[in-house]
């Protein structure tokens, strides 16, 4: 993907790429930053005894960076789909029944999406944990660089799901979807939090 | 510049790039997403009091999201000359001397670096406030995840300034840049601050 031509897209009039998609991408580079230590580490003899965990740390990193990217066009289509029910014709009650079924079908959809960044983004920080407790002092930076990112896109995917919890009518849909982003909050917190504490030690 | 290649490199064991080199990719994301709500504001007519505000926005945020983009190789030649330094040889009082000088100059022009992608994010923080003084409330969520991106690239931005501190060794140098880091963090909190009061009114 060309980044030059996506902040382009991303800076346009056009509905998508919005806040959502950009979350994916902000995921991907604290994934990304975690495999960097944790290859680093893995490469210094220095730090031999945690040399299996840093390979096991890079190959998750590697498989969390991927996710994060096969989440961005599913967060598009989600949000397209809205749009395109918004466009739905309301002249007739027929009509009207038709479209503000679909927009809530599509809405629900849409807070799915950026849901499952949020656990993804989660996923980050409590890997940005263990990627912190290789101890390798002269990366400390990039491992904190790790935590503000996922950090970023975990409050970025969670405001997407909020935004269309905003329009959405089914009280069970709003309550379970949020219910789940506040214990992925949760996890995300304590990981966050353990993983600055390491650093800061 | 391919998204795809960029993360490989910067999951790699190569030196650079690295969080302060991502830290601007985010800020770029921020920019974009400033310039996408400013532009998709102007086109409503229900937002024309504030179109000539929004046109303005979207080509601060253009010129913003340059300079970030503009930042990236500065940082990683930066960092890539620290790397240089610390190989020089220590073999002889002459070449210690030689690399001491050689590894204090480019540790002090390294952290400068990320004092100006700080303050880069301490501008597009404060962009996402005028962003969000447009009150388009439809896309408050956009501006939500551009406040997050901004945030997090200033305070990834802040920990590159800070570790290279940790090597440096001339205390007027730490100061000044301290100083200045000390400013930019004062106005990115105020105007995300007053960006978050305006986007949850």
């Amino acid at each position: 993907m060309d980044f030059d031509a996506y902040l382009d897209a991303l800076a346009s009039a056009a509905p998508t790429p919005g806040g959502g998609s950009a979350a994916t991408l902000v995921g991907a580079l604290a994934a990304a930053l975690c495999a960097m230590v944790a290859r680093i580490t893995a490469g210094a003899p220095k730090h031999a005894a945690v040399h299996a965990e840093a390979a096991a740390i890079a190959a998750d990193a590697d498989a969390l960076r991927a996710a994060f990217l096969a989440l961005r066009p599913n967060d598009e289509a989600a949000f397209g789909a809205v749009v395109a029910a918004q466009q739905l014709p309301r002249g007739t009650d027929d009509e009207r029944t038709h479209r503000t079924a679909a927009l809530q079908h599509a809405l629900a959809h849409a807070a799915e999406v950026p849901l499952h960044v949020a656990g993804r983004a989660a996923e980050a920080l409590a890997l940005a944990e263990r990627t912190a407790e290789l101890r390798n002092a002269h990366l400390a930076s990039d491992v904190a660089c790790a935590l503000d990112f996922a950090r970023a896109a975990f409050d970025a995917a969670a405001a997407n799901v909020r935004v269309n919890h905003a329009y959405l009518r089914n009280a069970a849909t709003i309550a379970e979807q949020s219910n789940r982003l506040a214990t992925l909050a949760a996890t995300a917190t304590a990981r966050e939090r353990a993983a600055r504490a390491i650093i800061a030690a």
